[in-house]
């Protein structure tokens, strides 16, 4: 790993090098950094002691291309403090906007090669999914790795067995991620194994020569919390953990994707079987969602389930946008799923007792405590928004605000209580 | 308790009748209900088995009277579900707006008559807070009882011992609650106790009297995650324990206040200490908020405490807007925070096992799998926020939406999996 980066990271993380280092090497933290993009301004280390990190999806859909607006997206993500980027696009030129995004994203960029692969069968060569060789799945997976991207999302763990076990379910959603929705079809149609998983040596030779990071993902993660926590799922985690072995055998690092939709109560479950299943590879969970019935606010379902992951040891958080089931999100629906899931990430971290997490909200309540408006708006986790709100409505009592005025509690209270804080 | 409420409440809570009659007289659950007001369309029951409740407060503030804009609040909130609302004004006539709010109000409606106390004081005889005298207190307490409040906010276990500890604690915040600010003012310049606690009894007649609830509020609730779970606060809690039995003895009803500002590994404690120092009375929240650094989120950051709150046991969560910490709220914001904080109490539900609660998101769910997107629509918690993000922007391919167009994965994956759900 290079030194230069490392000591960034290990700097912004207020950890030594040697700890970061350690991690690494045991595989409880990845620094997902394609060799090519060593120079970004902001690269980032997921795992055990340190922050909890955000993800940010954004990208074209078939209905919706617009280069420009996905850039905006990427800078409104990268403004409220995204710690990573995905670019998901299916829709339109995939090349150029990779290439486009890729140039202004400061963070680790990741995407998924099999969206690039169905795309190109489908509109390039006029085929079926089904009909997508071994040779364009990698080269597409190649070509992602080449062009510089810092980790990819592969479905490895969808095995002919998992699916057998799927089948045996019953299930209320059956499946819900993409990715692993194209590699069951083109399974089942093909009578063969997961080509991700069978060729599996071939993703990692591809993965260790532009040092990509694998992001193991979960395609049979429940898409509803009737299905939460059930044998497929489970058993396409097990598989998963012998492919997290073997990453790390092979000097390529590895993360793990989970869900999706779970009970509340189930989330500390996940969190630990993830970290006993797949030897504590950090974990990357989407939301989780902890009711399948908001559509419209799932950046906040998103939000509870991500807290509690967090605060139970997950790693790596992906947002979830008030758009989700519903509708390829808009610039101001990244803002808020961003702004949303840097709360349950900080609010996960003080729980797990990330060294120095509550510096932050000590320094906000000290502004409150002494009505400093100015500094409690730079402050907030987004000022832009925090200010407007101010703004909108301010006070005729001057240092207070309109939710009270003149009888605000701080303010009456004042010096009564003067002993220094302990 | 009037028998056609009690089976309206069993019905909607899918319990017996006998279990709720049995419940209430062992004060597990309150039903806050003033003596003239069973007549309202939608009483409500708070306590153990039921349905996770929530509160949205409205009201308005020295800066800000206008009434039709508080009835619109209202009936948003109502819109949306609010289990009770809590009329919470200061500024202007409180007694035209309380009285126009209760005639609109199909819930329950809570107040905190020590604000009308305080504005009578300081803005009809042109005193000092601390001038008021106990008669003063305890008129506006019985105003409010007479005038139909089905609860009142109390800050009884405010008392001069908690104080105490409080000014040997140093805290990084003091004191956030107004009602306890105004009562720690008036005992340090009168030194003399808490003429709610001194004079208990006389409350506990007045909510006799009218059937009111009495909610035991928590004036040193922790206003910063640094302040929580200290002694003054948890001081108070026993103190407040102490006045539940009293209740009880008198034959009235009484639940719990709680934070307020608290880190999410603090939730469980905080709600096992309420149920075992208060004898499981109700449990009523407020969030609790999981960081302080969020202002513009808040009901995002009370979301994910109340959920994780809900789910170890708390009754009753009091919703949190937008603007908390910013600005009086909006119409709009009290629809974010009442929706923000029904999904908290339906995650919580689900996670400490309500019966049948999952059986919305499975519904759900099945529409979802069925791609019934007008079924989704009206079964969402919000439908007029799911359908404005859904028509917003329309997906070409039909049936589908424009987050993966054709390439949906729940129509791809159609009927793999013919096995019906076990």
């Amino acid at each position: 790993m290079d030194k230069t980066v490392l000591n960034k990271i290990a700097r912004s993380e207020g950890v030594s090098v040697e700890y970061l280092q350690e991690s690494i090497r045991s595989g409880e933290t990845v620094v997902p950094l394609n060799i090519k993009r060593r120079k970004i301004k902001k690269p980032t280390a997921i795992g055990k002691g340190l922050k909890t990190k955000v993800n940010a999806n954004i990208g074209s859909s078939p209905d919706q291309v617009d280069v420009g607006y996905e850039l905006e997206k990427l800078k409104v993500a990268l403004e409220v403090g995204t710690d990573t980027v995905m670019d998901l696009s299916t829709g339109g030129d995939l090349y150029n906007i990779r290439k486009a995004i890729l140039k202004e994203c400061s963070v680790p960029l990741g995407t998924v090669p099999i969206y690039q692969a169905c795309v190109d069968v489908v509109k390039f060569k006029h085929k079926s999914i089904v009909e997508m060789s071994v040779d364009e799945l990698f080269n597409a997976i190649e070509k992602h790795c080449e062009d510089g991207v810092d980790f990819i999302t592969v479905h490895c763990g969808v095995t002919l067995e998992s699916v057998e076990r799927l089948r045996e379910q019953g299930r209320l959603t059956d499946v819900v991620s993409r990715g692993g929705t194209f590699l069951i079809e083109w399974m089942v149609y093909n009578k063969k194994e997961n080509p991700l998983y069978e060729y599996y040596d071939r993703l990692l030779d591809i993965a260790k020569e532009y040092e990509v990071t694998l992001s193991l993902g979960d395609g049979l993660r429940p898409g509803s919390l009737a299905d939460a926590t059930d044998r497929p799922q489970i058993q396409e985690l097990i598989v998963i953990g012998e492919l997290v072995d073997r990453a790390r055998e092979r000097g390529v690092q590895a993360m793990v994707e989970g869900p999706g939709h779970i009970p509340l109560n189930e989330v500390a479950t996940n969190v630990m079987l993830e970290k006993k299943l797949c030897r504590n590879a950090p974990f990357y969970v989407l939301g989780p969602l902890v009711t399948d019935v908001a559509p419209g606010y799932d950046h906040i379902t998103a939000a509870i389930g991500g807290a509690s992951a967090a605060a139970y040891g997950t790693d790596f958080l992906c947002y979830v946008t008030p758009s989700e089931h519903l509708s390829l999100p808009t610039v101001e629906d990244v803002r808020e799923g961003v702004v949303a899931m840097r709360i349950a990430a900080h609010a996960g971290d003080i729980a797990k007792g990330i060294a120095n997490s509550d510096r932050w909200d000590r320094k906000m309540s000290n502004f409150r405590k002494h009505l400093k408006w100015d500094k409690m708006i730079k402050t907030a986790i987004d000022p832009k928004k925090a200010k407007e709100i101010r703004d909108r409505n301010p006070s005729k009592s001057g240092d207070v605000c309109t939710m009270c005025g003149e009888y605000c509690a701080i303010k009456h209270i004042g010096d009564i209580f003067k002993k220094p804080r302990r």
